[in-house]
């Protein structure tokens, strides 16, 4: 059964599991203690830390093994943080962190901290001279992903990384999703990833901090991995997380070029098979198991929901697919479409075979969802008012998306439709419509009735 | 080869292993996303839950799993301590407590909070009446554990449960030591414990917060686990501690009496077969598994050592294995004699022949640490000089103790020794000795040549 959600969770590779397994019986005493069951686990955690900072490239004094990556973000981001409190009390972000970067931002915030969020580019990617723009006397930190979890994005760290010396700033990259595939590129201060995003066990991160970056460890004092993670060490799980790290690294180079074919395949058919669709995120500097494309007048819930039917497992970015109803911040950063949302990302090994099923049978999917809906077909003729209003208030996504393409037709070249909505994804969705329609956004403002009104041109 | 620290981590029960073999391939996709491995890993996730909750004793949707016992407690402490800010910034916590308790205590108290320490008798036991007694309008949590996890001594958790809620204290509970053998008295707000302390996997912890417990999370927001626990969910390891708890908890009652039996023998024979001997910590309220001695002029390092040569995993409290150079905290507060100090800690299953090669192998390996220190044999006869001053500046724990041994009977009933000492076991290990021997403990004060004089009196 194709599982295509490997930005989530990769299936555990065979020399994890294999290595998992052999440390279960050397590895489960105190590596603190001198008997030999303890001796045996300090030598297995000496090796373990060995071969992951060799991957990473730092030293193994550099590198401590966390209970996830969310910890090793949330420890590394606090920590350097208050290394640097003298400093001042600005943290840089980029605006498509992964929210356990963003979270930790919210929390030096409600702390009293300045948060500042470099705004990205359509193609998901900050600009490095904006970025280091927004370095000032203050800031204490910055963060910047090695390439998005969301649509794939590779973000420029080595030019960010110059910009942040240049201001003597530390930077936090955030490796989740590329570590498996390769180093980061040289200049990071601090550096997060997760095992189980490359096919290690859950319960492990990994946070390596330079020699000579001011770090205070926040919360109680804990004697184990140079005091940087609390708790007695999850030794198997570091064990395997670290010889698949190794394992994956050896396969990478040739995997890379493989996916990446795959990837460019959906990336050029799913707009040729699937009618109004964009296919966001960076086609070049990218991830390369990776793709994210938005499906307009679609359900991603319901979409989802059939694509799972069919037997592919994705994730989306939908409002509808998320707890807060609310679309990705990622799209939003971007500016791009945010209904019938799917993200594609192959684990590798994926056989050739599934991505060609899976382009099989999205056309049908998609067309079934939308004709449910009720979405319109191709753009209809000139109509006699010059200006509508839809009432769409009350309606979730795509449905005030669907109703402006509706009535688009029925106003002149030159005329607006004004959509009336409430639904948080109508504040990128209508813009994102009219970018991919060719259509003029007049802007928004609140609506006398509640809700929003959004104002369209008809320009063609 | 006997392992005879379980109380620092127990080997794997078969039923963990099976457990965490199953889930390696049910339970590796991420249990919030919708399709159907997510929604096997929800399941797999739910039913952990619910049986960790059932042994617990308490509902499921009490219950966060966490990445070791050590968070469980971190974060219990905070989100309770946060939770009751209004009421006041009094921490409540017995002496005796985990270190992880201790620290988290420590970094309240660096916050600005208050912290009080109640006090434990010579058995490590709380005086509920005393614990009752520290509670005040403006405490905010109050900390016990189960069952003390260096002399086993079972704290009063009932009764201090009592004397909180009549004070309208929530009470946190550390069960780390105890879970495996049973559920918590009644009257707990939260309990906090640790899988590898049972025989589940590393990576594993239990935070139960009662309905009605106001409870704040502190630090960055994360959806998973109710907000209280942050990072992607560690499933196997989570389905392997819940399936081995269970495990435990049914062979828990045969095996408690077995090794009771087994923990009474070394505690009556130690004492026939070791002279200069001070078995510590509750003989009839105490944990099945563990018993603590101590052995005068004996350097536990080497003691230690000499146990591992011989077979023998055992760990101890002796200043000398600390990383800090300073007797454990628990002795300490027990008053009792920290060096040569041994924790034997019995895996269920410990066979009895392992146990009765200890009680041969012991008084060799005593013996001959004590004779290459030169400790003395029984006491001398009456000397002359009626006030003796031993100079053991610079000497480390046993010395102080054993220079002290040698002169006593130099000088006649009545007459006092000096001890001029700067190792920090001299403290608690010289009054230790006198009330071992029967002599008078007249008090220290500081040495004008640096370091501090211990005054004894012989009275017998």
């Amino acid at each position: 059964m194709p599982y295509f959600d490997a930005a989530s969770a990769a299936p555990l590779h065979p020399v994890a599991r294999q290595a998992l397994l052999a440390s279960l019986d050397e590895g489960w005493a105190d590596p603190a203690r001198l008997y030999r069951e303890g001796r045996r686990a300090r030598l297995l955690l000496d090796a373990a830390r060995e071969a992951a900072a060799e991957a990473v490239g730092c030293r193994p004094d550099e590198l401590v093994f966390t209970p996830s990556g969310t910890h090793a973000v949330h420890s590394g981001i606090s920590g350097a943080l208050a290394g640097r409190r003298r400093v001042g009390d600005r943290l840089v972000v980029s605006a498509v962190e992964h929210s356990s970067v963003l979270n930790a931002a919210g929390a030096h915030a409600s702390a009293g901290g300045r948060v500042t969020e470099v705004p990205v580019g359509r193609s998901g990617a900050v600009a490095a001279e904006e970025f280091g723009a927004a370095l000032d006397a203050e800031t204490a930190l910055a963060c910047l992903q090695s390439a998005n979890h969301e649509v794939g994005t590779v973000q420029p760290v080595a030019e960010v990384a110059e910009a942040c010396r240049a201001a003597g700033v530390p930077l936090l990259v955030d490796a989740a999703q590329s570590l498996g595939w390769g180093a980061v590129e040289a200049g990071w201060s601090l550096l997060a990833a997760s095992a189980h995003k490359w096919g290690g066990p859950a319960g492990v991160g990994l946070l390596a901090v330079r020699k000579g970056v001011r770090f205070a460890v926040r919360g109680p004092v804990d004697e184990r991995e140079a005091g940087r993670a609390a708790g007695f060490e999850n030794l198997p799980a570091i064990v395997a997380a670290a010889a698949s790290l190794r394992a994956v690294r050896a396969e990478a180079a040739a995997e890379a070029v493989r996916l990446r074919e795959l990837v460019d395949r959906i990336r050029g058919r799913v707009p040729e098979l699937v009618p109004d669709v964009e296919v966001v995120g960076d086609p070049v500097r990218r991830l390369p198991h990776l793709v994210t494309f938005s499906c307009l007048y679609v359900d991603g819930e319901t979409l989802l929901h059939e694509l799972d039917r069919e037997g592919f497992s994705v994730s989306s970015g939908s409002s509808c697919t998320s707890a807060t109803l609310t679309p990705s911040h990622v799209l939003r950063a971007m500016g791009v479409l945010s209904e019938g949302n799917v993200r594609v990302s192959l684990p590798a090994g994926t056989p050739e075979e599934e991505v060609e099923r899976f382009l099989d049978v999205l056309p049908g999917v998609v067309g079934a969802v939308r004709e449910r809906l009720g979405a319109p077909g191709p753009a209809a003729t000139t109509g006699g008012s010059r200006a509508l209003v839809v009432d769409a208030l009350g309606r979730r996504c795509p449905i005030p998306v669907i109703e402006l393409a509706k009535v688009i037709g029925d106003v002149p070249v030159g005329g607006t439709v004004t959509v009336l909505a409430d639904d948080e994804a109508a504040r990128l969705d209508i813009p994102a419509w009219c970018e991919m329609r060719g259509q003029e956004y007049l802007g928004e403002e609140a609506s006398p009735g509640g809700g929003t009104a959004y104002r369209v041109r008809r320009v063609s």
